[in-house]
């Protein structure tokens, strides 16, 4: 590459922003410009994440125009609903990758039930592995980044829905790890209170991933899939595993579930379906790209259980935003990006 | 109490042994007898339960039927499989407690097929809360003490399938401390392995309490209620959260559902039933007795989702049992145990 | 007991509160009054300490005097420095335990330099295994309940000093779970930030704990010992393990070290004097009033070697408290507290 | 780079292998050649090594001097003892890597007293950041790696040493991740034991890692070093958190002590002196080859305190070995090193 992509990040204090930096610092082809941040505009990076040894020295800057302008991309880790006003300060020439919830939706009802506010838009959606999605995101200039728990779920399940085997109603408990909850500090988070603790929240369809599930389902179903989603947080700092199971649609058997997901992850550089018998961990994909996915057909009750395990901060956000970036640049998919977990 | 119990506890050295110790040792109506193990006897107590200090210069003496005698009541803490032999040299007139799986299942076909020997019998199940639980255990001299698992899932459950709201198709997707798979040691257990990581296992109807479960909730509904169970292994090293929902019959409302389980729970001293909007954390149930058990319905998908949290250990194990001995001795029920967590 | 002691504890939403509540919920001699709190005023316990079960449905009050009037005792855990204003609204014949730093320390000066306000006055201390402490807490009405890090360094290293055995410069490493750190939520005690982190804080003396410890040394020293402390920030909720050393007397023997221990040890109720060659771990105290301590000498060097473990909550505060109380009440010293840790 | 290094790793399947293998895959200059194991020859690593995808349908082999045969390097990361054995079978032209601890000892009596075998002998030492080391191992066909410990520990104290600081006493408590004591099942090492649990072991001269720090340092000092070495194990799969301290000479400020530690490193590529006031972590070394360190001299005590946090599989072992291997091969000693964590 003659001429390294210049990148910025707004919200580099975050936990998001913080992995985008790490990967971004492992990619060939990027040069990082602005850091900024907004409470912390003016702090030392090293002092903010002090993993970042290289950036150490580097100084936040206020999120402004001027701050973001000159570079080729800018990644946006921001707190929901931040985006847009942002974002309409760049140009069209300008790639913009936002790892916030606001251009994931296409429908504006499920953003103003979820976040209250009025909705920004529909940006291309960074799931690359979706059918669809890599024409979608070639040469785009503006990509929303998946959730991490809809990451997750639908790398899981979408297989099943794309081949017919699965009823639309799909049950699905994920546990995170607290990095998904961010770096603001709140009671529930405290090291005191997770540590030895698992627990459910947003539980009854009230989590915001939920309608995100639903379209990407959906989307390969050619039908509307009804989606239980019961997220829990567990006592690890990064990680998603995602449980899923579907009732399977008459005649399903194991052979045709195992062969539908060898045929959707067969050419796929970050999704790995595991060998029959040998189920995902979450320290498996600890900083990595990697999607570990694993299914079964339980011929008692007919469901199809289908299960992955990311990291929720990589593959989950910051990593499937460089993925995406990669393929909207024109650059190969897995540059700077690895599938190596770092384990124990 | 005039004369106190005399107790003994065969498999002291293990996590299941140490915990009715640990229970016993606040008992005002429990002496503690003998101490035994197998491959452990003649070694400390104190080197191998180090938290349990009064009992540290006990020494552990074989499992063998003269150690055993001379008890009111001997609690069985073996490997599955190994119960039977020992209960039989045991006295009707003395109180055996099993917390192994041997006398739990009723189908003996069921037995064969998980632990591939032949079936040992049924004994009255130690789980007080279900409907004529109480009744059967007043008096017994034999105890099978329920899998930890069927102890959370069937208090998270059974109010809905005794009120006829479900239908007879569970999904369940619990996460356990790894207290739950023994002190025996293992390289999947290892702290290196675990700490960070969630994986499934036995999963696709794999796992040896799925029909302990199906038992119980089948017994309630009136009807073969069909489970699929996925078990998680959690980063913590005590704790179940066990996260279950059915299809709710056709006009079900939330009132119904939460009046079901108010109803339940009303008199019960172990299982509380959180506040609407507050849902269980395992944290908050460590070392105690108490079942934190919470209920919604997600009219948008149908179903009731119904979460417990117990620590597998005491309520999921030995204070179960030690609950069912009160039962069984005439004692009051809750003599002995806490609702008292121990947290942060 | 005919008469229950009437407690009241201002500060119930915090650790501290919570762990001396789950205490008196024990102690069969107490009957719990008022809780109070301030930002948390008129919330229920239930939603603040949800393992407090049976005070689930107790509403906290304000910190008022009001609140506070009409028993007997009165535990405060209050931020530091709060505790002298409201002490001195509650009457002389009323017993007031406080948690906080607030009366530790007999040298206003070194108050002053760590706290930053004028001293409010030294109390009683609540450390009642030190020499003469146990007669100046019985029948006391002011009791200054220890730091946790104080109690566990000076278990490990005062038998050593009050033997003559070390020279007066003691180095200390200690790691502490992060519940010592309190429940107001920072960024650095986040569960994302200390899962799978270690790392010291207040190094080179700057510790407030420290002058409590060199006072509670040299009080027994007969002379002035300096240490050197280091604590540090462990991903465990609860713990203190205080790794101590100094440097041996000339002639010191491996056996007058034991010697010492033992003899200063030996009818200790709380105390436990692990047997040779083995050595204590925090897990083993988890939620109990019990100090484990090893000690050995290592010639190579010259240097001897004491570890404690203890809960921080419990023998390091909340179960300190109590046990001083029943001191002072002239109840039995070990009412309501146990020696049996929560484990594994 | 025109041809890549062909390396072969004996002991693919425990922590220092597979971290070997995580950092070989990255590294440009080197194809990862036989991979052996013992009792695991015959299985595929991706059941072994879950974690590393690229490799996941390589089969061990067994460790013979056929299947080690044809390489330019070799990694050993065998159990204690055996790597002798095996390199005498490796000819002269072979880069031979030893992650265990046969060959870093002078002293053939340090050897024998802690590992009760005759001596092998001695290798140039993969600490590169010792006055003289790089000269050492540019160009040598053998290298021994330091311990865990060691790499911690000297990078801590030695600028202390080098500059004639300190007095030749050192106390040391370091806090290390499970990952150190290797994935051999022990129960002391279950998951249910070690989270929540602070213990150390080896107290008082006994851990085999002392007579190396002892020579490390007192390399540097001109005189023997006598070493107070307390290890410790932390609740986390990663890390060493080293807590050192030695009264300084007569004279010493806290200038001339930060000084002597901005010298010593100024120029190392992975050597990390963190800014006055910030102190290190394990976790934001996590995965990656940086050293933290920090220091401060308590005028009070008239100590000396250094930190360091090390990642104990990375630069504590397979970075080490790594960065090592490209001095002693010509190449750039950062090659395929990162100096960036996996945070949070």
């Amino acid at each position: 590459m003659d001429m390294a992509v210049r990148a910025a990040v707004a919200g580099a204090s975050g936990y998001a922003g913080g992995e985008v930096l790490r990967l971004l610092l492992a990619h060939p082809g990027v040069e990082i410009g602005a850091l900024t941040g907004n409470s912390n505009a003016g702090q030392r990076l090293g002092a903010l994440q002090p993993h970042l040894l290289p950036l150490a020295d580097r100084v936040l800057a206020e999120t402004t125009p001027e701050a973001l302008a000159g570079h080729d991309v800018v990644f946006l880790a921001l707190p929901h609903g931040q985006s847009a006003a942002v974002a309409e300060q760049l140009g069209p020439e300008v790639l913009v990758i936002d790892m916030g919830a606001d251009f994931r939706l296409e429908d504006p009802a499920d953003w103003e039930r979820f976040y209250g506010s009025p909705h920004a838009g529909t940006w291309p959606y960074g799931l690359p592995e979706l059918p669809g999605a890599r024409a979608r995101l070639t040469g785009s200039k503006r990509i929303a980044v998946p959730g991490c728990y809809p990451t997750a779920v639908s790398l899981a399940l979408y297989p099943a829905y794309a081949a017919g085997l699965a009823e639309p109603e799909a049950v699905i408990v994920a546990a995170s790890g607290t990095s998904g909850a961010g770096k603001a500090p709140k009671p529930h988070l405290l090291g005191s209170e997770v540590m030895g603790s698992m627990s459910p929240y947003g539980v009854g369809g009230g989590h915001r991933h939920t309608p995100e599930m639903i379209q990407n389902l959906s989307g390969v179903a050619g039908d509307t899939v009804k989606v239980s989603f019961t997220p829990t947080l567990a006592p690890m700092p990064r990680g998603i595993l995602a449980t899923c199971s579907a009732s399977a649609v008459e005649g399903v058997t194991a052979d045709a579930v195992r062969a539908a997901y060898e045929k959707a992850y067969a050419d796929e550089p970050f999704v790995h379906l595991l060998p029959e018998g040998q189920w995902p961990a979450t320290a498996s994909v600890h900083g990595s790209n990697a999607v570990q996915v694993q299914v079964a057909y339980d011929a008692t009750v007919g469901r199809i259980i289908a299960i992955s395990a990311i990291d929720n901060l990589t593959k989950g956000t910051a990593g499937g935003a460089v993925q995406s970036m990669n393929i909207a640049l024109g650059l190969d998919e897995t540059t700077g990006l690895s599938t190596i977990g770092v384990a124990p």
